[in-house]
């Protein structure tokens, strides 16, 4: 039977991919300076034989004798995944990757320097050559799926997601976000909040980080936690690799970034995977999803009061020192001090509430420049155009902080901006659904057990990987797709008690 | 042009090879408990996938249409390792190699608790099975290469080593040895050493190696120390994997593991990696060769007085406590701790005059296995002879420190263990001639300083990889072919001042 030859193919594809995950996470945690080069060849030379593998002329041939209406739901579902995760892989050509694959090179490589001399006239035109390919990759997507050019790229990253629906969600949010971050800010202005004081040494806040993920529910018979320059969750679902990095002068970075990073790590560790490991509808519904749970754990809950209440302890133990004033431990000030707003330059410091303030900037921008209603060249003027309206703060003449700041778009990663907001909406909505589907979860948060709530998670989310589509997902779990009301009002309510 | 067209499918076998070595290496250091299944799919696809490759009709069609008497002498050299790569690849069926493989498994998984258990009744059965089917695997090789049985698998490792040599050499060992053991056991009798008391820190134990590995020249830029449960040296000349084990009761299991390894590691960081790296003729030259090297450093030069001079003030900064007598770190009493010769049941654990009995014992027991002249059955009783005559101590009923010792049987290699010996013997003669190389090497070894010895390794060996056979290399470095004279006097220099 086809779906039995086509699962031999994404068998070894997978098996391909494991190998490819382990390797990619020891490039970012103990890869050696000299062993750069023969490690890009030899990862590059997998790429070019995953390639060969998913373009072999039989699977096309396997795909079409597949008739889905003799398929159970189950099955159909899967045959669903296959079939768009095989179209979305062989729609461009070999040569196209490559030369698309060697300017984003160029471009990133470009971009650490110049982006640390605040160059952007010498990076302009790179990045406008990565523009320029993505747009002929978005359109050569858009001929076979139908859609338009912003969506197909969004579609690699949100499987159904549209712009038309994106734009409305947060047209919407535009409409509150710079009045309320107004409100916070004159509201926190007369809160007196004591900020903590380092060195905080590394060993402990690994002590930390690593008790804070068993309290999370991390298993670590499926993975471990290691340090690497840019902190991520990789590995496989059976051996999940979290990244964290730190810094002794703040523990907080690595504080959050663990809770965020093992919020994407549970969902990874509650996959089908013993059954459908090896197969796209076993794998994560979205990036949009995947975020929804690295923010329920680390916005949603780890910065409410019954989580702080939970791990106060733990940090006073680690981190009491001469320096830090003893009540900065004190649940009042942890709750002012891990929600403590200020709109700034950079996404990735951004709190909560300024952050979806970054993210539809950088939609409305790609988007306008895919479409060819703007071009590079207008990008930094419009960076502080926007940055001004949303936050209130200029950009101008600093690229560094502005336009430069980001890597996404060096990799020609566009499309993919939206889903860190949609991951937040998304995240604000389950959050509501999990209160009333474990009956509170303050009880349990506080006691520093996510038993109940992981296995709320792992029925709702986790288990259901890709066998239904986001909206359908979102409704089975939440009762209704995605509303941004979940968000506002859990935004007003925890930074402006209303 | 058909070699190139070699090199291409070599270069992508290598760079598969690399993915295989890393991943291999994670196996070991960072596994997850649950993880292994899906790691052991993984690792197995990748075999099918280069087994696939290298019996690729395409490529024998190549290999015939290339004329060597048309090659240059390193072209030639080149092409050589190449097909006996290729030949020694293709001989077995793939299925044969899977029903070996197998039995292997199920042999060594089953070794790991009969052994604990001493149960030699059920050990026997799966031994014999992997034995009977390696002598297939000797049969098939022996068909194509025209070599006797043992010779063919010898030759996997020992490229060119034939038994009868092999035989020879171990006679004029096994003439000399038990009187010298006897000898150094006499003379020792009346020595006082003095022993160091742990707890010795990790932390402590691992900045040793760490310093020991500088001083003897390891590249960090292209590798790097971790810890894992049996000590190897992995990873890629390019990125070299280095691990070892700590014991808190004991440093001088990973100090002298480390230097071991480092010994390895020095010889394929040498490797001429750059040009030659993807192909078999820029890889070590045999595992005779490259024990060479990892004993040239732990016993040669690592337990002579230069370098316990140079390392005793790190010993004592690290390891100086209260159980530990002060004039255990002088260096008189560390020349005597480092050169204690006992006969023991374990091979891992001999010191470097009794490790050849533990060789010759196993090599002329699967010799005779391999040949039929003795069986399965017979080996407990043969071990304890054996034992008796070259040791003087018995394994009676004793199999789990006699003749289940070690893993090698268990995954079906055969013809490995005469490579540790032929290492030592290479290694002496290899130190005389480094030694007249360099102008008498304790001038710099006592100084910590490696800097010349390592060059006259790297010129003389490291470099040479497999351009030249073992004896052209032996010749060439060290002026004639292997002469276990050096062995022997090497042992009564530094055991018997004679």
């Amino acid at each position: 039977m086809s779906l039995e030859q086509i699962e031999k193919v994404y068998q070894r594809l997978a098996r391909l991919s494991h190998l490819g995950s382990i390797v990619g996470w020891d490039q970012a945690v103990n890869l050696s300076k000299e062993g750069a080069q023969k490690r890009a060849e030899a990862t590059a030379e997998l790429s070019v034989l995953q390639t060969e593998i998913i373009t072999d002329p039989k699977l096309k041939e396997y795909f079409e004798e597949v008739d889905p209406s003799k398929l159970s739901e189950n099955q159909a579902s899967h045959f669903r995944e296959l079939k768009k995760s095989w179209e979305n892989a062989t729609v461009l050509s070999p040569e196209f990757v490559k030369t698309k694959s060697m300017a984003q090179s160029e471009c990133h490589e470009a971009w650490k320097s110049l982006r640390a001399e605040n160059n952007w006239k010498d990076f302009a035109p790179l990045l406008k050559k990565v523009f320029d390919l993505t747009k002929e990759e978005a359109q050569m997507r858009s001929e076979v799926s139908g859609l338009s050019l912003y969506d197909s790229l969004l579609d690699l990253y949100e499987p159904s997601g549209r712009s038309e629906d994106v734009t409305k969600v947060f047209n919407g949010v535009k409409e509150f976000l710079p009045g309320l971050i107004q409100e916070i800010l004159e509201k926190q202005k007369s809160e007196d909040v004591i900020y903590p004081v380092g060195p905080f040494p590394t060993e402990s806040q690994k002590s930390l980080g690593l008790d804070v993920m068993k309290i999370l529910g991390f298993n670590f018979d499926r993975g471990r936690l290691d340090v690497s320059h840019h902190p991520f969750c990789g590995g496989v679902p059976t051996d999940v690799r979290l990244t964290t990095r730190y810094s002794e002068d703040d523990f907080t970075e690595s504080l959050m970034g663990v809770i965020h990073e093992t919020g994407h790590a549970c969902y990874e560790q509650g996959l089908p995977s013993e059954q459908w490991g090896d197969f796209p509808v076993g794998s994560a519904r979205s990036m949009g999803i995947h975020e929804s749970q690295s923010l329920l754990f680390e916005m949603q809950l780890g910065r409410g009061p019954a989580f702080l209440k939970a791990i106060a302890p733990l940090m006073e133990k680690y981190f009491k020192n001469d320096k830090t004033p003893a009540n900065f431990f004190e649940l009042e000030n942890l709750k002012k001090f891990y929600t403590r707003v200020k709109p700034d330059y950079i996404r990735v410091n951004a709190d909560e509430v300024t952050y979806p303030a970054h993210v539809i900037l950088r939609y409305e921008i790609e988007k306008d420049l895919l479409e060819g209603k703007i071009t590079v060249d207008d990008l930094p003027e419009l960076w502080d155009v926007k940055m001004q309206e949303y936050l209130g703060i200029s950009t101008k003449d600093n690229f560094k902080d502005g336009v430069m700041q980001d890597v996404h778009w060096t990799w020609g990663a566009i499309g993919y901006f939206p889903t860190y907001t949609l991951g937040a909406m998304n995240a604000a909505q389950i959050r509501v659904a999990l209160e009333k589907g474990v009956g509170g979860t303050d009880q349990y948060v506080e006691k520093g057990d996510f038993t109940k709530i992981n296995s709320w998670l792992k029925e709702n989310i986790w288990s259901k990987a890709s066998f239904m589509s986001i909206d359908e997902l979102m409704k089975s779990a939440t009762g209704e797709v995605l509303d941004p009301k979940y968000f506002e009002s859990h935004l007003r309510s925890r930074y402006l008690n209303t």
